[in-house]
């Protein structure tokens, strides 16, 4: 019986436990076989002198040759020794070594899909001011946990299986109540979709709705979701001016039939919080039926507007499939929860519907199923006046703090809502250096002009105010305004020195 | 001051208490002005008026009031009457009805991604026997609702906000050491990547690694979901022969430059079962170097392959970037959790993490690390050994009344593991009708030939066993014999009516 003298070599043992023996035993054969150490036809030692010299168990070398010869790799005959197969051979010229590929890389679709238009992400310690995030401090974290631990129990039938990947029924159902009282949106349960995240809706919207080189309006400053979800879709982005009633439809330009998109936030326009008004609404919408393009009103935050009731969205002034109302739970509840949800035309539910579990959107069940309890036994609209209260205390502490320290160098307004304030420098100054300063120190700002598309961006500032303590409040004004002194002394001295002579 | 006397029937009031009485009232006005029924000046009742003429409180009206303003409907001044505002005129030339708008439609990529490739839906009763589910009753309710519990109890971190857009790091590195023991993949936590779904890894891959009319190559019968996340991307899909082996690479023929996608299930065939052997796999790679394409591994149930153990996955044998592992919890646990994951090459690992947060399908972060806790202590193997245990007894039951009833009209195999099997037809059977039938009798199989892309489409029928009572199986077997002697004496009968007189 030829043995390989180096058999031994070919297998390494490492007894930490971290993997079964067998099966180091057995990748170490199958190692060398690949490399071409072990050609076919080589006989096997028998299983006791292997465990012997390895200093296994016999049944642990029983096991590895299973193993190999389950694989094909090796052949078992009773009463013959083992051997490496022969088939191998026959087809294995493959079993030399392949080639180092070439790093397989992004199609050009991939690598707009794959781009950050928001700039540098952000640390992994925790810091304050994050523009978006709602506070980690006032989540009702006890009684989540009980609906949660509840619907995990009680979820035992086949919505837990391949079904409902556009939304389970009962949480449609508490949307389709709590969207008709609250918002003015009268809609069937069908017509409601629950995805994963605002973003997933938004990237669903853009590629069912439109084609690569389609035009997509968007609000200048706008949102860097909608604008990613639109690059990503290979869309034309073009800007729709802001004032102080928020986007002005005025400024959408026809061209041809290729606009198909049209992003508006009419309740709070992100990041400045304009609420549109009526008239501008009515144009909006027939500007949007020149143009043969859906409006997707993105209706973020506007269950915890400080002031009054918030009004009716869009969707209920429009005519049938004109809009396509969306809206989050990421500010009302948490990010993590991943789900979000929209309102489409009831001629386009079962196709885009269809496209949630084609794109595997879907959103967890069991968090569907405790939100649905949590809205109808009261919960959430509870949360929401919690929060709406700490969420205006905050606000209102900022702005005061920032209109206190930095006076007429900023213009900003008390927030209407949201979970953010926007200031504007009323002198050019460079946001995104004084962000990346902010940021050094623990402040996670972000510069206004990220948000701007096209030339004529404005500097600023979004501050997330939802998740900050009084002290951060202080801390943070006060460091902005240290930095602002710096940048302001360094410019000047920059201007000394370039003056002639 | 002039008042319309139709004003009381502007708001209809619904007094169930759905909407409140001040919502309706702003409502009816905000109607009436959009309608053109109320124009720019014209004076509004004094609000104690119509508070008595609609039979509610005074300040209900107030507050109609004040909605009505803060929409910009409305001017309110000290001491006079308030009326519709004028700006309305202005602005307002589309305060007329806007024309109907024409049903905006689907995009014609929109069209791909909202098609359904798997045939008619299921019903929503529970039917037995669906291909790919685990078993409801199997699933360890009480231990998960306590770690899910625990999860939104203790996650009060910034995981919670807008990060880990592509796993936490807690779940990452439990799989990192799951994937090493188990499947012999070593990579490092940042190339993993969580997902709500297979669906959702496989349509980011197909769209970040391939371009619209690329090709993609799929295992014929294969697996749909597959065939859809490439239908999607707009790849033009190409059929690779399987025999008992599994995928034959062979048949893979390079054309061009343009193959850069290969779909396999290496572990266990999706439908047939075959393992694929050591020198075929070889031969995959270098098919694969040679084509520049990358292969999509899909190990969907190698976790629970009932004898012995698994063999270590194809991503092993490969050069780094040549293959991306993909697998899901969906199987083991539960379709409902929507999470799956994928393991990428390095060099990608950033760009295709941007990715999943720019697609927005990232996985619910409670889950997430309900799941990592059940991993590190011990739940999930042994809930893993559990199954495996029922799972083979349910699958031996189902292929033995198989042979029992139908002998030699079908050809199958005992389940190597896995949730379903597949069974051949001897004979030509319209095997879509006999699921149909099935179907309206309760059981929810699929035709084998809808598994397929080219023409050579083989009948048969892949049966779901998971979740299977033996009496379900029974009742199953017994309906799907009777059901294949309906059809033989309809075609007998046929064959003899078309026989020349």
């Amino acid at each position: 019986m030829k043995e390989p003298v180096f058999l031994e070599g070919v297998v390494t043992l490492d007894r930490t436990g971290q993997v079964p023996l067998a099966e180091q035993i057995y990748r170490g054969f199958r190692n060398a076989v690949r490399s071409g150490l072990l050609r076919s036809g080589t006989r096997l030692p028998a299983t006791r002198r292997l465990a012997q010299s390895l200093g296994v168990g016999r049944n642990t070398v029983n096991v590895a040759y299973d193993l190999l010869q389950a694989e094909g790799i090796v052949v078992l005959r009773p009463g013959a020794a083992a051997q490496i197969a022969d088939e191998l051979s026959l087809e294995g010229e493959g079993a030399k070594p392949v080639a180092p590929p070439l790093v397989t890389g992004l199609s050009a679709r991939g690598k707009r899909l794959s781009e950050n238009l928001r700039g540098p992400g952000r640390s992994e310690q925790h810091i304050a001011f994050q523009p978006g995030a709602p506070a980690l401090d006032c989540f009702p974290y006890e009684d989540w946990a009980r609906c949660l631990r509840r619907a995990a129990r009680l979820e035992r039938g086949d919505t837990m299986l391949y079904r409902h990947y556009a939304g389970i029924p009962a949480l449609r159902r508490q949307l389709v109540d709590h969207l008709a009282i609250e918002r003015g949106v009268r809609a069937t349960p069908d017509q409601i979709l629950i995805t994963s995240s605002m973003q997933a809706s938004l990237f669903l919207l853009a590629q069912a709705l439109a084609d690569p080189g389609d035009e997509a309006w968007l609000e200048e400053p706008g949102y860097i979701g909608a604008r990613t979800a639109f690059h990503t879709a290979g869309l034309t982005i073009r800007p729709m001016a802001v004032d102080r009633d928020g986007a002005d439809p005025k400024t959408i330009v026809p061209s041809g039939n290729r606009s198909r998109l049209i992003y508006v936030t009419p309740s709070h326009q992100f990041p400045f919080g304009a609420r549109m008004p009526l008239a501008r609404r009515l144009v909006l919408l027939e500007q949007a039926g020149k143009a043969g393009a859906v409006v997707l009103e993105d209706d973020y935050d506007s269950e915890f507007l400080f002031e009054g009731r918030p009004v009716a969205a869009l969707y209920g002034l429009a005519e049938e499939g004109r809009v396509v109302y969306m809206s989050t739970f990421s500010k009302s509840l948490m990010p993590g929860l991943r789900i979000a949800y929209c309102v489409v035309p009831e001629c386009l539910a079962e196709r885009l519907s269809q496209g949630v579990r084609n794109m595997g959107c879907a959103a967890n069940v069991q968090t569907q199923a405790a939100l649905a309890h949590f809205m109808d036994s009261g919960g959430y609209r509870k949360h929401l006046k919690t929060i709406m209260q700490i969420y205006l205390e905050r606000g209102s502490a900022l702005v005061a703090a920032l209109k206190n320290r930095l006076g007429d160098r900023i213009s900003v307004e008390a927030p209407a809502g949201n979970v953010q304030v926007t200031l504007a420098f009323r002198q050019p100054v460079d946001d995104v250096a004084i962000s990346a300063a902010m940021h050094r120190h623990g402040f996670s700002v972000s510069p206004l002009s990220s948000y701007y598309v096209g030339e004529n961006a404005k500097p600023g500032l979004v501050i997330g105010f939802a998740g900050a303590s009084m002290k951060e409040i202080e801390t943070g004004v006060q460091t902005l305004a240290r930095l602002l002194d710096d940048a302001e002394r360094t410019s000047k001295a920059a201007f000394v020195e370039r003056r002639p002579g």
